[in-house]
């Protein structure tokens, strides 16, 4: 019966054989004998070969079994060693690795993390990141279902849009033409009005975006939500707090070591609350003023910041971690351009100034989430469809979840690999997605 | 602050106000006064307008807002109701609804049901299909993540295929075409090889499959499972079997409402563990003895069964719970050309009688899951690849998670609608779809 090498230790001492399994993530040949570090899902642990027994040939990455005494020894990682009396190879790897597992991954490029996933996701600090990344969605998902939200899963094909019909990649569905999500907006608002009320969905949305930036993929794991009986997007910030507060405390408290293998650590409960919302309109106020700050000097016409862009991002959360001490802003009462449509008006519908129910989430310096309160009103949703371009012919499935009474309501979507990445201080958003794609990258 | 219908009776008797909001599910209008009957997320409450209060016109399923004193009364739904003493409409529904959302399900046809989608979900009956399969889920991920499990999430778009060149739906991606994966099986595969050794996924899968059956959609959702360090399907089927096992135990301690709305029950956890495993062949005889003592004649050559068909599935079922109590049976030892080319020979790579470490689970007269052990070593999967008509070259990014070190290993997946279906006893699985696919469905 095998037991894992973070279980190792406990058995040290005993005088019954124990089997490990997993990769051969080291190979130190002194002559007579040889150290061996093995790999499993759980740890590393140092075998010691050829005294007296067996000492087969090994190479990096071999999967081997293997049968012997552990013994407790300060010098070697994690305090014990096995002294290995039989192995069998599983599976042999090939001697021409194309990814160093055991070296350090800050060393190597992305390009070649993620033309090699299978090889690079065995270094214990890659591996880390998807560690906290399931522990992420476990947070997120437990945080709403004890607040009576159900997921649901909902179709990734669509025939129209809800976000406007440019970026979108195109589905040969039989004898017509789908599209890919870009979101599931519709449905989310389907199942509140359908009187689920409370929803959440984890699943894939596509962006048929050509950019290539470091906080950019094409396709991304979205954690939506949507939520009935609101009035205002502040309720939304509110919950957002919630979530996230505990997801951080569950990554404190799961994830230790997968932080500290990337330097990490993510912000307490007390820091998340203390979070500051302030309105578009102040927000740019504020980075002009960051950048005075910063620069000493008067704002040139040149480089006044005149929209919430990347860099107005990074200068909120600076302004934020020296004035509230957290990394963390939320901007709300977006002017209606920058919302879309369904976006519920602050002021009630027909309210007047221009502003909306809406704010996005900002962490250390990166958009994670956008969300508002909706427009639920079937005639106030037929009037502003004209506005926006829209025809309302095309809207008839989105205007029938109204149509037939559906409460006041409101949600937002965090990306995943976003948060990921910022909760690790990753370079690229890439990093975060097990098997990314981009306009280029389209394997494995 | 307004409270939960479940919660009303609690506050019965109470002399200040409570809030409470929902849709109109009915109106019975006496004149003076009317019943209305209110259905929020979490129940039916009886509100009595118009004892010296407002009485505004209402229509069905308008969403309301209303405050007021509640009081016990034995005749009403759930034994309490409420006295109105103001009511606000928060979005009124047209007096021409489509779907009548108090009706008795059964009585509309299923293309009802799906076309007015975010009606039907109304309907208690029908929403507790769904709070069923949220549970199915969070018991999946529980049982998962409680054995070292890590979620993972994979792309949907693929360059290749994993189960043969057909039944793909086509993505234009850029300027390349992809595909929408079938099962995440490479995925899967590459994770364990990747050092996380044991993973699951949830997410959509695409067959382009023209035939419109019960058990059949077009995009469903897969509880995927894959495993390293195994022996044979056998520990697939353990694991299986404590999965359901957990699964039903959730539903009847969190969903006995949702299974008595439609007459259900689950199998407790021992039945789950005398389901019977049968191999391929023996499945067979079984399955034509079975027409024998259901005919009480001799078999003739036509009526013969040679393969596990829908019929096949359903009289396995209904010898096991017959002969073992459970109408769940696993069969294995599937011949290899009924699997796909990555199934681990029984016997072992090269291993003769052209059987498989494969099963399938079949339960109440529907196939579940499908699952195997998978070839692991290299050079046996390079020597399958020609003899299924596969080239090596279109193999390459599945070739090489198996030649740098890659663990004996196996999974399955479970199909959840289908799971969702046969433990409600549904017809058809796409009522048990939020919002089905299929060859002529693509709204909503």
């Amino acid at each position: 019966m095998r037991i894992l090498v973070k279980d190792m230790a406990e058995a040290a001492g005993q005088t019954t054989e124990v089997e490990a399994a997993g990769w051969v993530h080291r190979i130190r040949d002194m002559g007579a004998i040889s150290f061996v570090i093995l790999r499993d899902r759980s740890g590393l642990l140092q075998l010691v070969l050829g005294e007296g027994t067996p000492k087969p040939e090994l190479t990096l990455e071999s999967v081997i079994r293997v049968r012997g005494l552990p013994s407790l020894n300060e010098k070697a990682p994690g305090g014990v060693e096995l002294k290995v009396n039989s192995l069998e190879i599983l599976s042999r790897a090939a001697p021409d690795l194309p990814y160093q597992v055991n070296g350090d991954p800050s060393k190597t490029g992305l390009e070649a993390i993620l033309d090699n996933r299978p090889l690079s996701l065995r270094n214990p600090r890659i591996r880390s990141i998807f560690k906290v990344q399931d522990t992420i969605i476990a947070a997120f998902v437990a945080y709403l279902r004890d607040r009576d939200f159900t997921g649901i899963k909902s179709s990734k094909l669509t025939a129209g849009t809800t976000e406007g019909g440019t970026n979108l990649f195109q589905v040969d569905y039989f004898d017509r033409k789908l599209y890919l999500a870009q979101s599931p907006q519709l449905y989310k608002e389907a199942a509140v009005a359908g009187g689920l009320e409370r929803v959440f969905e984890i699943g894939p949305v596509y962006r048929a975006e050509k950019h290539d930036t470091p906080r950019h993929i094409n396709e991304y794991v979205s954690l939506d939500v949507e939520m009935g009986f609101i009035e205002s997007e502040l309720e939304l910030i509110e919950l957002e707090k919630g979530l996230l507060a505990h997801i951080f405390e569950e990554l404190a408290r799961k994830n230790a070591a997968d932080l500290e293998a990337w330097g990490a650590s993510v912000p307490d409960s007390g820091a998340v609350a203390r979070a500051p919302t302030v309105s578009y309109d102040d927000a740019l106020k504020l980075v002009n003023e960051e950048q005075v700050r910063g620069t000493g000097r008067a704002l040139s016409a040149a480089s006044r910041i005149f929209d919430i862009n990347p860099e107005a991002e990074r200068l909120l959360c600076e302004w934020s971690l020296r004035e509230h001490g957290v990394d963390l802003v939320f901007v709300n009462a977006f002017p209606r351009r920058y919302r879309p449509f369904y976006t519920y008006p602050l002021g009630g519908e027909g309210g007047g100034g221009g502003k909306t129910m809406s704010f996005d989430a900002i962490f250390r310096g990166l958009e994670i989430t956008s969300g508002s309160r909706r427009l639920h009103d079937y005639d106030a949703f037929i009037e502003a469809l004209p506005k926006f371009g829209l025809n309302p012919e095309n809207m008839t499935g989105y205007a029938r979840i109204l149509k037939y009474g559906c409460p006041p309501h409101g949600g937002f979507a965090i990306g995943c690999e976003r948060l990921t990445q910022k909760i690790l201080g990753l370079a690229n958003v890439k990093e975060a997605s097990l098997f990314p794609r981009d306009r280029r990258r389209v394997e494995p």
